[in-house]
This record gives C-alpha cells, structure tokens and sequence, in this order.
C-alpha cells in the first residue's frame, strides 16, 4: 500500500517500530510524528524514519490519511478526543491499545462520520520499551487484531488490515469485544497468573528463588513486566478479566480437590488436556 | 576428585549427562553402566563414555564405590531396593530423582550401615528425554541438592557434594522434606500452573491459541512436559504439593477480589510485588 502521510502520535517502542517498519516497506511517502516530550521530538527528528515533528498534535494529524495513536493505553482515549476535530475529512485512524472495548467507542464518539477510527492491537513487545528500541522487523509474523464496530465503514477496515500485512504482520479481524474476551484470556490472565506465582514465592520464601530451574523462570518471566502498564490493561478490561480468572479459580479448585484426595486419574488427565493444548501452540 | 569406579543405573537424559561430564572432567577412573532395556545396552557399550556395559544391575554396583541411581521416579526406589544387598560395603549410592523425603528413607531402609545413600536432584533438564541427549555441559551452573537425612555420614554427604561440584553444578544441601517443601513452591506448582492454564484454555476456545503471544508461549512451556514422570512426581510429593497449591488459591482468591471491587491499589500493589520477585530471578 501507500499512503501519501501516515502520522504517529506518542511513538514508544509500537509507534517507533511502526516508523522503522512502514520507511522500510515504502508504506508511506511522509511520516510525520509528534510526541508530548520535547526530549523526543528533538531525538526523533534526525531519523531516517521521521520526515517531519509536528508542533503539536492538532499539526501532525491535519494532513494524514492515516494517523496511528501510538501512546500508553491509559493515554490513547484523551488524545483520541483531542485530535477529533483535527483529522482530514476521510481519515483513517487506528491506535495499537492491547484492550479494544472502550477505545473503539470513544473513535466513534471522536470522529463521527468525518473520518473513521478502526482499532489495532498488535501482538507484538519486548521487554525494553521507548522509541528507540523499535525495529523495522518487530510486526513480522505477529498476530495484529484489527477490530472494526459493527457499522465502521468497510473501506476503512480494509485500509488499516492492508496497514498492518504491509507491515508483515498477520491481521485477524473481530469486533472489539470479542478482541477483549480473547486476550482476557490468552494474554492478561497468563498476567495475573505469573504475577500472583512470584507475589506468592515472594511471601513464602524469596530466597527459593536462588534454587529456581528454567520452569519458573520461564512460567513467570512476564510478571518483571511494567505493573503501572498492567494495572491500565486490567482496568481497561476488568469485566472480562474478572470473568476469567473466576472461571480459571474453577478449574484449579478442581484439580485442588483431585490431588487433595489423591485422584490420580484425575490428575493426570488434566496434565494431558494441558499438554495437548500447550502441543498445538506453534 | 578421582573415584576408581562409577556406577550409573538406568540412566536417561540425565544419567548420559553424568556418564559423559564425569569422563570429560575425569571424576571417575571406570565408568560401568546397566540399563534395563537390551537395546540401550548396545546402543552405550560404544560410547566413549562407557567402560563396561554391565549385566545386570547386582554386577554394576559390586565393585562400584560411587552408584547414580538414574532412573525414572517411579523406578528409583524399587532399584534402590534391589541393590541393597550387592553394593560393595562403605559405597555411596546417590539418585537424581525430584522428590526426595520417600526415596532418602527408602535408601537408608535399603543400605542400612553398610553402605551410604546421600540422595541427589540436579536442577537440570530439556525438553528432550533419553541418555542419547545427555550432554557433558548439563550441570554446569545449575543448582543440585544433595539431601542427607540427619544421621546420613558426614564424609558420604561430603562425598556426593564433591561429586556435583565437580560436574560443575552449584551444590545446596537440605534435609530431604525441606527439599520437598521448596521444590512443591519453585518447580511442582508452577507445573500445575501451566498446566490448568493450558487445561482451561482448551476448555474455552482452543483456536485462540492461534493468537497468542510469547507471554502465553513461555508462561506454558512446561505444560508440554510428559504427563507421566508429572504424575509420578506429584504423587510422591502429595503433601507439599497439595498443600503449596492451596496456599497459592488463596493468593489468587484475594487478587480476584480486588479485581472484582476494582480496588486498583491493592491489584497495582500485588503486580509490583511479583516484579520484584521476579526482577532478583536471574
């Protein structure tokens, strides 16, 4: 695809791999960015991947076809509404939130008729974050979910899809609330799972942790994520979130209860439901 | 150190590790090995890590001054048993099992004075099974208990730490329950963890797994691992096991409150305890 000027607003490592990916992959002619800091405006200005830092946000969106809000989940609705009046006529804007509910209301609500927003989340991180650790490379392969409302004009989904495959990413389309079902489960229970294992360890006995194989290193690696990023994440998504961990609490009580009485059938066939899901995730 | 003769039993992934760290760092001077199956008899007599195949496991361990039980959980304490009469008198018999209070009592039951069992359990392993993966490499770095039982002799403890420094792990000596009550934290509920995650998931919508990220990748990683060594293993630490899993539900019960309430402060809290525990893993 090509557009003639995407714009990225608040680039951390998303918004920054985004830049590097579509300068790559010739996705746009101009890419324009803006960030709050003015720290990062004058660091992202020298690359090769920005041909232009906007003054503001109302600057940076006015000429877009396509506008990518790229900030903090807790972030992204406010700067949405901002940049409501701003937008060209016909724009299609999208943000890159791991929770879709909330935010594909609040574009609808921002943009009206004049331009269309169509959510993403791509699934795709590192440990590290900030624009400068972004590679042209991160969307390849990944699953991005781009999560039209029922009436989001067909046009723009179909844009923001070809977006992201353009940026080697693998689009799966479904409405937002199916989006925030999915990753309650798939993505913020293992979360609070890994969380809640070492805030557990933790209170029992830390120094354990010296003995520890690559099992719990594995099982818990993302519970050093950022727990002010996390606690957004939940917020954003508490219903499903909650909905799931209760269900979850069903299924550990029962093979609580099959290893308390030492139903080893019981047991082992749990072990072998887990390993034959487990199997099948490539 | 230097023994005249090591004896390895039935080994698997990690008794074909022993066997080749112990010739590539020159613990021993004649390496003897039985194993159960004809096949592997054949298949080790070859290896350059393989003096003698032995014929049965009473001829193993008569001349042997060190034996590592290597067998599978589920077979250690029956091997255990049957060479109690034909160890030469004053050896120090050792295991590399996971759980260690049944088999520590099942050893001194077997070598009663004459002989020492001091039982082992190298943090150590892969995904791959069988002696054919063992690697010379395995132990390095990795922690290894070493479990005597409070009248277990002080030289044969001594011994069997000596014994693991020199493969080059890390050696911790505990008490046997104490062992089982630290390996029912850091190693067997983890296990359950991914496993009842990957149970639960597949109870949901197994086709979400298509979608999923590496924070579900790694948090379930050791759900693939064999059913039945899990099921041997929980079996023969029943008590801690179940007793740590309950615990943890209550860690559980009381984040899924504060969810449901939506008391951010308590949730936020929980997440920073469990990056902190997780940031001081290394």
């Amino acid at each position: 695809m090509s557009l003639d000027q995407l714009t990225i607003l608040a680039p951390g490592l998303l918004g920054g791999s985004v830049a590097r990916a579509a300068r790559a992959r010739g996705v746009a002619d101009r890419i324009v960015i803006w960030a709050r800091s003015h720290q990062v405006q004058q660091a992202v200005a020298g690359q090769p991947w920005c041909d232009q830092v906007a003054e503001s946000a109302h600057a940076a969106v006015r000429n877009a076809s396509m506008v990518v809000v790229a900030a903090h989940p807790d972030a992204i609705i406010d700067l949405i509404k901002a940049i409501g009046p701003s937008v060209k006529p016909g724009a299609v804007v999208t943000d890159v939130g791991s929770v879709k509910g909330t935010i594909a209301r609040a574009g609808q609500a921002a943009f009206g008729r004049r331009a269309h927003f169509v959510g993403s989340h791509p699934m795709a991180g590192s440990q590290l974050t900030g624009w400068q650790h972004g590679t042209a490379e991160l969307f390849e392969h990944r699953t991005c979910f781009v999560t039209p409302l029922s009436d989001t004009a067909a046009a723009a989904v179909d844009t923001v899809g070809r977006f992201w495959t353009s940026l080697g990413a693998n689009v799966v389309k479904t409405d937002p609330d199916t989006h925030d079902r999915i990753v309650a489960h798939i993505s913020h229970l293992p979360q609070l799972l890994a969380s809640s294992l070492c805030a557990f360890l933790a209170g029992r006995d830390g120094g354990w942790r010296a003995f520890a194989g690559n099992g719990l290193r594995d099982t818990t690696r993302i519970a050093a994520s950022d727990p002010k990023l996390w606690r957004t994440i939940l917020e954003m998504n508490h219903a499903e979130v909650t909905e799931a961990l209760k269900a979850f609490q069903l299924e550990l009580a029962s093979l609580e209860r099959a290893l308390a009485k030492g139903d080893w059938e019981a047991v082992a066939a749990a072990l072998e439901r887990g390993k034959s899901y487990r199997d099948g995730l490539h």
